[in-house]
């Protein structure tokens, strides 16, 4: 599947009173790299809502490794790992410069029509033909 | 004119690696106590989105005496400075405990009707009859 | 177990542009209800510090089912799950009105001895002693 | 005096329920850039603390002009004003692709050496040194 890596620093407002990067801070981590491979596939949210669908996240985990500290350059590689039915993203979040991994995460993210409140049990077909198109 | 004090407690997200809540994050306090005084009021974001209106902040500053920890409890003293022409709020945050001043605050806020992106010069009159119903 | 059930409001910062909760800020709601629990408790982070002793969340996972809007209010309950090996919380977010579910989750956290790297592979028996003493 | 132009694009989590970046976030926005500016200069927060001293942000001014959208690319040209007595920077954010102006700010900092609580009147020679160096 199509994979794309993301570096970012770690700023001192991502930081807690343990000195480290607060865990919660992850998650806006993982939402940057997504939407940095979604702009490389080429259809972004931006896309996916002129197109009428919006993806909200249903599911989200993170297993922590090692800490980050302020001014550490973290890698994260992302993959789209399921598009059919949903979205889904594996991350692995690294040290830069030492290459120990710090984190691992997963998405999921369903498909919601704008203006209904369903979920739908199937992407559009809108988003397969781009992702297809992009993976080969 | 109008005060409300709100009371909030310090969490562990709202720290940085010095140890103290980082400096950033008294603006979300400010929200927070500026959106208890207008509930108090009886006329808050929600009524002034019905109404048509929204009131983006157009100015903000800060000054920093204490510093504050993990678990320390706050007192956000909010008072309604200005409301006929914008919207202007003045705020006092001290440790609840020992009653040292933190910080003070002002913000101000602009009437914008929804559709239009120019900003009013005078705040609606539901607006004003709503405040100047709460101050008397 | 020991549950606590902890009550807050949605602050306008809370929200994203799709105008409700933004996903990644319920990990500040897990850890403020978590906090909550752990003061019921009577044995929180600061008498863990100390004691010597922090307690880094080493997963998480949560699942979204209902957003969450500017001004809902949201009951979290708290259940401490495990605190023998490690620390293990479950949380269910309620709609406080409704009583509509909106989010389930679990976090993990590890013992680390202040200074040093590794972690343990039993919670320290103070912090056992606490927990078994509340939970009678 | 010196300036650096720091570019960043609007993340999905920086927005608000309003669409735009919720207005506090704007803050992360300034300490990014000045810490650009400090790794410019060759002597950044890192620095500063190896060498025993904090620089605690005492005052912070904001005037929104424009609002931010998701996805925008904004510059942030940051520059020192006043770095004898204490620290001062002067931030202009401008619509990386319009050039239009979104919002102006100023932030202070004082001198703190670590382990003590006061503040000192004026800022430690080695920072001088490294600041005048890299203005030549």
């Amino acid at each position: 599947m199509i994979s794309f890596t993301t570096r970012l620093r770690v700023e001192f407002y991502d930081t807690d009173a343990m000195g480290v990067v607060w865990h919660g801070n992850y998650v806006q981590f993982l939402e940057r790299a997504r939407c940095d491979l979604l702009d490389f596939i080429g259809y972004n949210y931006y896309q996916m809502g002129k197109d009428g669908y919006t993806y909200p996240v249903t599911k989200l985990d993170l297993k922590y490794i090692k800490p980050a500290h302020f001014q550490d350059e973290i890698e994260v590689i992302t993959t789209l790992v399921e598009f059919e039915s949903f979205l889904k993203f594996k991350y692995l979040l690294k040290n830069a410069k030492t290459g120990e991994k710090l984190a691992t995460a997963t998405t999921s993210q369903a498909t919601v029509k704008v203006g209904s409140s369903t979920l739908d049990f199937e992407t559009p077909k809108v988003l397969q033909d781009a992702f297809k198109k992009a993976i080969k």
